[in-house]
């Protein structure tokens, strides 16, 4: 399969998972529900919602719940919820995050938020969007006040914005309004948390580190990961402080 | 004045405040602007609006950025918008947090969102509201997994968000999305960022403890406060952890 070949894959999965989530979504906006269950139920609707259409192509899909899926030749991996948490407590930073890359090695990326209705997509080397709009964290200076996804101490200016949701909080990253994402120390991101958001914070200009080198998660799908992810002027200072 | 008059004065500032910002959070909805500027010209034209209601009154009010004004007999502390820099960023959790109480005790708040619209109401012994809907926490119980405002470590399905608006955060408790709140450690909650919420919250039925000791906010309203709110069956849970 080619790269826009697989974009339209993953955005076809994607609405589809925004379909059958959205009335939980209004749901949990009026009445949230913190139970176990309900966002065990919330999960199993949008895997079997995006495996229905990912399931169709020429893929292998690695899904955070059901593990490898599949024979093709390009490879997925999903979340079907990125901030299951969120989801059901109506806490707007939740949706399915989708990557897959062909078998030469491009890669695509999307990523909604069941909340805004908003799309966030990329493809290698051709810029990320949010719906029709391009992203660029290209010339963004550093803040007087940095507000920073994940989990900071604050200090000197730079505050935390935890908002349960990797692939969300690298996308707020390729929009500008987090000054830049570093994962939780205790709470490691795994390959279908972050690549999507990768892909998407990287093609908006982002510089993408590993707090811990530069592994790709890639290279051990399952391995837990901790990234620095930010524009050019603060990723120094994101990834030289401590948590 | 009366406590019912009182609370029409801030659900009219408030409404003022939500009108003036609106255009503010609509923009920056769609492009963030991180800058200090941006910033302080919210919180001067929000406070503008607030003040213009609030000072026909006969009241006294402590404002965030203003200080003290007005010679009134009830007190008034205002934070003309609670999460300046999410409503820069277009971070859905920003909006004006209102506090009065009259001469004879009782007291009224009022915390709007301009996002999302909602208003969160209450006076003493009346009990709390989201628009037209009674908030009760009264027969929750501790979910698996407790997702808490404020700053927390992750440890035994507890997890943190921060969303970087104490009075938002508080109407999250009182409407059952968050399992609680703390004040991070490192940013201590001033009686105009906790006076409003703690009312609400507190009408929903949770308890609101000080982290050290149960000192009144109000007994010296420009200290620096730390405190735990939840709803019962939480609040043992939380206070006790160490941050």
């Amino acid at each position: 399969m080619e790269c826009q070949e697989l974009l339209e894959l993953l955005l076809a999965a994607a609405r589809r998972v925004d379909e059958a989530i959205k009335p939980l979504a209004c749901q949990y906006a009026a009445v949230p529900d913190p139970s176990q269950q309900a966002a065990n139920a919330a999960d199993a609707l949008a895997e079997s919602a995006a495996l229905n259409v990912l399931l169709s192509a020429d893929v292998r899909v690695l899904s955070e719940e059901a593990g490898w899926l599949g024979q093709g030749s390009a490879l997925v991996v999903l979340d079907p919820i990125d901030g299951t948490d969120n989801l059901t407590r109506g806490i707007p930073f939740s949706g399915p995050s989708i990557w897959a890359r062909t078998k030469q090695g491009a890669c695509a990326a999307v990523v909604t938020n069941v909340f805004t209705g908003h799309t966030f997509w990329a493809t290698s080397g051709s810029g990320a969007f949010r719906d029709d709009q391009r992203l660029s964290v290209a010339k963004s200076r550093v803040p007087d006040v940095m507000i920073v996804g994940g989990e900071y101490q604050p200090l000197h200016g730079l505050f935390g914005r935890d908002l349960g949701a990797t692939a969300h909080s690298l996308c707020a990253v390729a929009e500008g309004r987090l000054a830049g994402y570093r994962t939780p120390a205790h709470c490691p991101d795994r390959s279908w948390d972050l690549m999507a958001g990768l892909v998407i914070a990287g093609e908006a200009g982002c510089i993408l580190g590993g707090i811990e080198g530069d592994r790709n998660p890639m290279d051990d799908p399952l391995s837990e990961n901790w990234v620095v992810v930010a524009p050019e002027m603060a990723f120094a200072r994101l990834s030289s402080r401590p948590l």
